[in-house]
Parts: structure tokens; sequence; C-alpha cells
């Protein structure tokens, strides 16, 4: 068993109104110091598999046909061999 | 400058139907492999300040204040500092 973390990141010259609306809210906080924010999304995946090659390449093709958009966005995922307490403990 | 990487995660109880419903994309495309999901948000920080000790409690201030819902979530954050090179190029 696996578990891949994957980033999923808007690409630098793709506007990010996600990121503007938190910079913003966080402005009207009086958290004057924030001078930027990226908003991405972060994924934890659980891949069934004793081999890290099979993993890694399954995480990868599945970050290329369903997760990411790879016109706008860009990814990029690590990945761990878990135990089997661990498996049981995310769900 | 300092630029925090903040995750923010559904609690384990919590039920994710973000990642349910990818799990199950991911099946429909063949990916059997795929044994859980867990679906959460990824935010980079770039905070203005020279003092590491400021930056850590704003971002941490940032996350209970706006970033993550107590109720349901939890966050993590590393905090690095960044050289004038990175903080021009993430925008």
């Amino acid at each position: 068993m696996y578990l891949a973390k994957v980033h999923i990141f808007l690409k630098p010259v793709v506007n990010d109104p996600q990121g503007l609306t938190i910079k913003s809210a966080l402005h009207n906080l009086g958290f004057s110091l924030v001078s930027s924010i990226r908003a991405g999304k972060y994924i934890e995946i659980k891949v069934a598999t004793e081999d890290q090659d099979i993993a890694r390449e399954q995480v990868d093709e599945m970050c290329r046909k369903l997760l990411a958009n790879p016109v706008i966005e860009r990814y990029s995922f690590t990945i761990e061999k878990i135990s089997f307490a661990e498996k049981n403990g995310l769900g």
C-alpha cells in the first residue's frame, strides 16, 4: 500500500481569483503583512499495490487524466509506503 | 519574506464527499487500485516580514480565523525564508 500526496496548482501565469479573494479577506481582517497568496488543491491517494513503480505511474496518469487540468494547472506528488496501521487510520 | 505552505484537511471522522466523488470517478476510469482518497486545500502565503516568529504566529492566526473551519477541519503548515528572486517568481 502506498500513499501519494498530490499538490495541484494553477500555473504562475494563470490568474488566481481564489487566491486574490483570500488575500483581500486577510487584508480586511488586518493581516497587512500578506503579500501574495496562491490557492491550490491537495489530495491524498492510497494505492493498493506493493510495487512503487506501479503506484507512481498510476498516480501520474490519474493527475493527467482527471485530477489536474494540464492547460492551466501543474501538479507534483510524492509517494511513500505505508504500514497496515496507517492504512486503516485515514479512512 | 517568508513563504508559508498551508495544508487544510477535513478531520478523519468527517465525511469527505469530494474525496468519495474523485474515488468513484477514478474507479470509473479504470484505476481500480485506488483504495481511498482525501481531498483538501493547499495554500501558499507570502508574508512580508523578516521575523520568523511573527510570520509563524500570523499564519497560525490566519488559519484559525479564516482559512480553516476548526469544527470540521485541521491544518498544518511549514514556513521557509525566501530570497528576493523567489519573491518575484510566484506573483
